[in-house]
């Protein structure tokens, strides 16, 4: 089938999510935002919200700005060649700016969410549920939609995947930025909130008499739904772009080596290859729909249930679609291409299949109800240091079954089809994206409504009712994490792969030196990011404590409550916090491949990419689980086991979720967004690198074999 | 000059260094051992230590026994085609024997210097220093004379490196049971100790009322003389042959590769070349004995700053006597040969020199007057989850400029000579080991003898003496730590080469989908190993923690004083579960990297190997460096600062010194171990490995482009 046609897919999908999210918005506001103190309430968490936005963006202004001046005038046009770096200058500025829009969307409607969300669970679970999946929804449409219709009208425009690739940088440099910036703004309000509010003072969570209280809901909106929605969108476009590029280059190649069957494409096999990635997006994003519809349809009586159901079924749905689209891709195509094409689809199928497993191994390794995190409590009998030891050796062994989950799809989907292959598996798993992002983003709403809930004073049983409609969404949440680690792997191992055909290398050798100090780097790397990230919100929120403390030392009134706690005081500190930690992280995950590549070459860079996936995959996973654990072994204890709140194991397993913290919110979730960011930056500035010694480095010849 | 007088200087240094281990034995055990009481605590110490390395030892006969006959019988022999594998077997045996007896020797004094240095305390720090110098010394050079003559002979007997290989698996077979074994030992009843006694009960640190207070000196011969022992034991020998199968394989080849300058080697030249290794070594033997000489002369004004000279001093003497011993292997060579010749010396110099300022990065990271360490010991103030938060990010930091420092020497080593001068780094690095053993085993014979002191009653004053020699033993222990990892990770970079020569591979491609499989599976398994044994030492720990409480709860004349506690039962506790905790990841350790093999292939394994160095790097850095700055900052607390002691701040570090409890003396120093034994695998059973496909392994073409 023609190319525009089909790939018309897509952009209707987008469109029409787009529209979707559009009207679900309208659907939150139009609803009753609550009593005047929800809605005074409400108001500072939008305001903080917005503030922090503000400034964000303000200064992820300048970075673009440079960057975009790099890349017109000093990068090489790999496209035209010899002329200027326009096409992809631009899709990098369209990239950052669609990032932003779809994150600055969802978090407005996830501020006016809240606050309706705790008025709903007033009349009951249903109308409560309602709001804020209706407010997730929002979220989960607009990257999807935005990111799917970016990346089809510039490629129908460009038809070209490295000018896609400029798209994908784009997106990446602004998620690095929210979610480093969203991570550490969070667990700053968050850490400094629990040490002073709750172990100090004795408040109980979400107290307004806290200063940090209004502070820690922004965060809940900047990191976990503005952050979170950002990285996706850039997982999802950078794993169409890998795909796209290695499509493009078997074109040029002639063949795609696969050792199930070498295929040799034609010029219309090829075209049809480079859009299928767009399309299967496409195709799950409808899946998706239908699956945000069911949830939609039964979430009012097992919220739980049904956010899984909705994910399930979705999956099905992708299943049966994609292989329909796959019909209509093949026509027109010889045989051999056929047979490629439905190796594709299975591959996309695999994909997807391991992402839901993933899922399930991130959910075992953090239920309460299962052995790791029971154990972790029971560890808290022996005090503070045995219930890090515990949690900290899990979160270790949690790594090896996603491991081996992404071993085996890497696996099948190469047999199948090669790296090519490999790249189709990472589109599959992050096809019904649109589901997963609206299951998730539905979590911090409902935290917040909880919390607008406590004070607006709802009583006991609307608590009762939020504490249900939050416990939902955690589920979906450990799901959703193992999907994303599993997904941002495999993509960019396909951008790791895209990037060697990019470069024309066809060896990375590791018995070469120059290589192997590569990978060194690369595996040191992601060690490296985490402990920044985890020290500076350690600093921030020392800050943040000594700030907390002024309050209530110098105005005694705030604790009677008879006077408000500063709250813009607080949100400043992690504003401000949160934009100056992140100036080293974010400046070191572009210099550092480029530095890697000038002096040590291409070859080393690739090795590099290696080390820091590699590494990365089991410093995400560690930290992300260990981080669960800790937390739910807390809440375990806290349902009254082992003697429940107050007791000593309690206060050790206080100890276990704070160590945790920035563990699954900061620094664990970030890697994934430091490893595209690195990668794309490998791609991006490959103009630059060849250009010493054509590719070798400055270094590299002398430390290879010749 | 001929190669059997040449080589005879390693052997004559050997003998000479086992002679003098004798005298200082002697000398030890003349001394007074101090009164009745002392003795008694001695004797337990000494009858526990001895129990435990029984039982060891017997659970060590069957695995040796199993794997002597797997190697005698089911490998191919590579030396002598078609003929039983009987050589390389029995040199395996020998290196088994030779590591058991090192580490008996060097324990066996351990116990006997400890009450004899607290005695000698009583006349002055000159008399304490010595007798602990002594009785270290005599593990530092057991240690290196029993490698020196087995390597030599058998080289001289079997003129085959792939036999010596043999006795260097069996060196680190028995190394990893010692390390692994005695790290969980040592932490169970340190662990134990604390959270009861020191915890629970307010016990002061070595109070004979506690029942795990004998258990937890036992531990510290165990654990850091014997296991320590057997380790450098293993990285030594390693290291001498991993440069020997290189330099016979180049002779095999003819040329050393080297981008300095390519070098065809004659025959004469590459039986030179294979027993410079060994002869520098011997060297280094020499110089390391003239370092004892001065520390022993000077110890008694300023033991630290001693120690150091001492390692300063072998250092620079090293430097001359390679270089004279270099003139003198150069007769007869070719001046092409005789260039090689010194840019391989340069290489053993630049390797020691890294070691040097290796270790001195792992002391800033450690010592509790610098940044770190500090800011570590400041986060206690917010509570014992910034202070874990913290230590985890510095240890995470401190990475860094170790992997720069080896990085750097690979870079340089490797364009002078080839992988062959990487080999030769390692070697460089560990050649004046027998100071470096010497200074390390002071340290806990002093900490016993400290705790013989108090045990025996002998004041204050005796026990400030001790404090102070203990002191001293310190910063000689972290620069242990860091020159044991650094040269662990050259030495199993070089083993990585000649294992990649020996199964005849010319490139490891990380873009071959095998390769890259075995790369992840390789990173994952540090991570997977150190959390076996930390669990390993939770689980036991809490053991030991149940057993103390039984005691007080039954007997309470215990914590009065006028019964004894039952050390028998807590000694047994940590025997037992020390080795049944081992199983497991010692069967891991040759397993995995076996079906690594056999299912992807040898250059599947390569990467595995190259992951497992690299990601192993990072985490025994990471552990030994985070678990030694919280280490301090709980002992500059103690001393004063922040409130001092029984305050919260001191409680909260007392919680990060917990916790980098197993993280320095059990996971991270295990993990050298772990890697060179993987090497190794991967070398011994490389017959068995080609009779999969080739070496492809089962599934190794279905995963490569072709």
């Amino acid at each position: 089938m023609a190319v525009p046609i089909i790939l018309s897919v897509a952009l209707i999908a987008g469109i029409i999510s787009i529209v979707l999210a559009i009207i679900f918005r309208s659907l939150v506001l139009k609803e009753d935002p609550g009593n005047e103190r929800m809605q005074e309430v409400a108001g500072y968490i939008e305001e903080g919200a917005k503030t922090y936005l503000k400034v964000q963006y303000k200064v992820l202004g300048i970075f673009v700005g440079v960057l975009f001046l790099v890349m017109l005038f000093l990068l090489p046009n790999m496209t035209n060649p010899g002329t200027l770096n326009w096409e992809q200058a631009l899709a990098y500025l369209i990239g950052c700016v669609g990032s932003m829009l779809a994150g600055w969307l969802g978090m407005y409607v996830g501020v006016k969410a809240n606050t309706r969300a705790a008025q709903g669970c007033t009349k009951g679970t249903k109308a409560g549920f309602d709001v804020a999946f209706f407010g997730g929804a929002v979220m989960g449409l607009a990257v999807v939609g935005v990111a799917l219709i970016g990346v089809s009208i510039i490629y129908w425009i460009f038809e070209s995947p490295l000018v896609v690739l400029g798209f994908s940088f784009g997106a990446s440099s602004i998620a690095l930025f929210m979610k480093c910036g969203g991570g550490i703004f969070t667990k700053t309000a968050d850490v400094g909130a629990d040490l002073v509010g709750k172990a100090e003072y004795n408040l109980p969570e979400d107290d307004p008499r806290n200063p940090a209280t209004i502070a820690d809901n922004v965060g809940d909106n900047v990191g976990d739904i503005a952050g979170m929605g950002s990285d996706l969108f850039d997982s999802y476009v950078a794993s169409i772009v890998a795909a796209m590029m290695l499509a493009a280059a078997f074109g040029v190649i002639g063949t795609i080596k696969a050792p199930f069957a070498n295929v040799t494409l034609t010029a219309a096999g090829t075209s049809v290859f480079i859009v299928t990635p767009v399309v299967y997006c496409g195709v799950g994003l409808i899946a998706s729909l239908i699956g945000i519809y069911v949830i939609k349809k039964k979430g009012s009586e097992e919220p739980g249930k049904a956010l899984n159901t909705g994910t399930y079924l979705a999956t099905l749905i992708y299943f049966a679609f994609s292989a329909l689209i796959t019909i209509a891709l093949s026509i027109g195509l010889g045989s051999e291409e056929v047979g490629l094409l439905w190796r594709i689809w299975g591959t996309s199928a695999i994909g997807l299949g391991s992402g839901i497993v993933l899922g399930f191994t991130s959910d075992y390794f953090t239920r309460e109800d299962k052995k790791p995190t029971k154990n972790i409590a029971h560890a808290a009998k022996e005090g503070h240091a045995v219930v890090i030891l515990s949690g900290f050796s899990y979160g270790l062994l949690s790594v090896a079954p996603p491991a081996i989950g992404v071993i085996l799809a890497m696996t099948i989907s190469f047999w199948l089809a090669g790296v090519f292959g490999v790249a189709m598996a990472a589109v599959g798993m992050l096809a019904i994206v649109g589901t997963i992002v609206t299951n998730d983003a539905y979590g911090p709403i409902v935290d917040n409504a909880r919390a607008i809930a406590e004070q607006g004073e709802l009583g006991d049983e609307v608590i009762r009712t939020a504490d249900k409609l939050d416990s939902a969404g955690n589920t979906a949440k450990a799901i959703t994490k193992g999907f994303a680690i599993g997904a941002a792997n495999l993509t960019v191992m396909a951008l790791m792969f895209s990037f060697a055909e990019e470069a024309g290398i066809t060896v990375i050798d590791l018995l070469s030196v120059n290589v192997l100090i590569g990978a060194f780097i690369g595996v040191v790397i992601p060690a490296f990011f985490s402990a920044l990230l985890i020290l500076a919100v350690q600093r921030n929120a020392a800050k943040m404590v000594d700030e907390i403390r002024r309050q209530f030392e110098e105005n005694p009134k705030i604790l009677t409550g008879e006077e408000p706690a500063d709250f813009h005081k607080t949100i400043d500190i992690a504003t401000k916090g949160s934009l100056r930690e992140l100036i080293i992280p974010s400046i070191l995950s572009i210099t550092v491949p480029i530095g890697v590549g000038i002096i040590f070459g291409v070859a080393s860079l690739g090795a590099f990419l290696a080390g820091a996936i590699l590494s990365g995959f089991v410093f995400a996973v560690f930290m992300s689980n260990a981080g669960g654990a800790w937390d739910n072994a807390k809440k375990w204890i806290e349902d009254g086991n082992l003697g429940g709140k107050g007791t000593e194991v309690h206060k050790a397993s206080i100890t276990g979720d704070t160590v945790g913290d920035p563990f699954k919110d900061t620094a664990g979730p970030s890697i994934n967004t430091l490893l595209v960011v690195m990668s794309l930056t490998a791609s991006i500035f490959m103009g630059l690198l060849l250009m010493f010694n054509d590719g070798a480095g400055l270094l590299g010849n002398l430390l290879t074999i010749f």
